[in-house]
């Protein structure tokens, strides 16, 4: 029984493996590309594997994704079908997500790089905003780490609301759901944060129609996936000021090439997929606790639908 | 019966004259300084008055603190003996309040300052930071307005600690009362967020003692008031790593003169005095609610305690 461990970047992949080792003493445990025999592979732990990678195993008994998507897994087009995926979620990522939306959402509430503007400015000037039970904020996705957020943004007294596929209740929110209230969630909304899972259907979903009809001048804070954002789109529309800001985490191509018109946009601040970065001793632990279910029950509470897509 | 308006900025006067004239229309409402009659007066709306001011008006019945502290007008040598002075406070102001001391703590905690230097050199650089639970963040001051952020701190998940006067019980907060537990409060402190009245024995709390106290290389927020902090024992904290950062709102002259040292420091944050900034239309509302309560019956709830300071 062996666990083949892969991460685009080598040393992170040596690293990991390293620190499952140590949470699994009896299993061997393999950088991918150091396997010498594939059939024995039963479980493989995969950010962003690269096409064909999985299906070099044929006894894959599960795959993990380290991270709460699976997008970055179903894009291989020689996935193995039917070897069910393992999402790595946990109250320490959902923590962090809440943190990051909080901050972010206050931060465009408060109009924060104004304020520091002035300050840079020396310049004594007070940003009188509404206080937040008057700020529309709506949040795009409601699984676990979109709810928890909504849940905090409402604590924080912003008038929260809520978007998702499926119909959902959450308390001190508002909730919309499907294509037909979608319009209804987005109309009046001042800053949008979009938590939803990267799908089919989802893919493109922050474009030129989307900010069309939120309330003028809103923000956008994007730490779900890059491939949601029409990146033109975004800055046509800060261009005319149908958007005022946006914090992204999350790009098309990561790292964001040192060229690209995101780094240096004024209106623009760029976080290096943080939000809710797993820190490698909790996501270990999750990780090698899903591994021992899995093998000893042949299931766990964390599968993602590989049909559904998340 | 006139009420007498007087802030330092002119224009801000006739604002409030004209605003709480709105409120209360049998009312004379007139900026102090064109009153004419000072016998007739028997209310003072003020921010900062002028040393005497209030002693021309041997009818006053009460005198308005547009804020909820009343420092600036016990620093009156000639405030006259025995007048009761109201506070203006509010769901509006400790929304406000909760809202700054939110996002200026995450800001500390996820280490923006740092994320944005990234970003402006177009690094793509991981910050990765402990998890809320993991992170002591102390308020110093339980009044309405720490109490509601200590709150606030502790939904967001922070291992949130209070200090104040006399014993308080916060839900979630890890509370200490009095000088013998300061230190207790102070050890292994994180976050600081100072929100204690102004009074002689708060005056240059926040001073090289305190911060050796905290965890090395702690944050400051301070939106309490200017005098709380030793200006120079914050810059050379910085310089010698004792503390890592800070965010001040409030300074010993406002506004910041545009020569002092925090407003180009690259570890300081300077905002103008607007963590709670009263929005005129709920602070008019407020005042005029309190004129007509104490009118009505000699007293109003947010009466303050001139013999304690607050």
């Amino acid at each position: 029984m062996t666990v083949a461990v892969y991460l685009p970047v080598q040393d992170k992949t040596q690293f990991w493996v390293d620190m499952l080792q140590s949470h699994l003493p009896g299993w061997t445990i393999a950088a991918m590309d150091d396997v010498t025999d594939p059939e024995a592979v039963t479980y493989a732990v995969v950010w962003r594997p690269r096409t064909g990678d999985l299906a070099k195993f044929a006894n894959l008994k599960a795959i993990v994704s380290i991270g709460a998507g699976i997008d970055h897994v179903l894009v291989d087009e020689k996935l193995p079908a039917g070897v069910p995926i393992i999402r790595t979620v946990g109250d320490d990522l959902t923590q962090r997500m809440r943190e990051y939306v909080a901050l972010h959402v206050l931060r465009h509430h408060r109009d924060m790089p104004r304020q520091l503007r002035a300050q840079a400015e020396r310049d004594w000037h007070a940003i009188v905003v509404p206080v937040a039970p008057k700020r529309a904020v709506g949040v795009m996705g409601l699984g676990n780490l979109g709810a928890a957020a909504a849940r905090s943004l409402a604590d924080l007294g912003f008038a929260t609301r809520g978007w998702s596929k499926s119909a959902k209740s959450i308390d001190g929110v508002e909730t919309f759901a499907g294509p037909e209230q979608f319009d209804g969630f987005l109309s009046g909304c001042e800053i949008l944060v979009n938590l939803l899972p990267m799908t089919d259907q989802t893919s493109g979903i922050l474009n030129a129609d989307l900010f069309g009809k939120l309330a003028p001048g809103a923000c956008i804070i994007n730490c779900a996936r890059g491939g949601h954002l029409v990146d033109d789109d975004l800055i046509a529309a800060l261009e005319n000021g149908t958007i005022k800001q946006a914090t992204l985490d999350v790009f098309h191509v990561e790292p964001l090439p040192a060229d690209h018109a995101f780094w240096g946009h004024p209106a623009i601040t760029v976080t290096p997929h943080v939000a809710s970065q797993i820190d490698a001793g909790t996501g270990g632990r999750i990780i090698a606790g899903n591994l021992k279910t899995f093998e000893g029950t042949g299931s766990c509470a964390d599968l993602a639908d590989a049909v559904r897509g998340y």
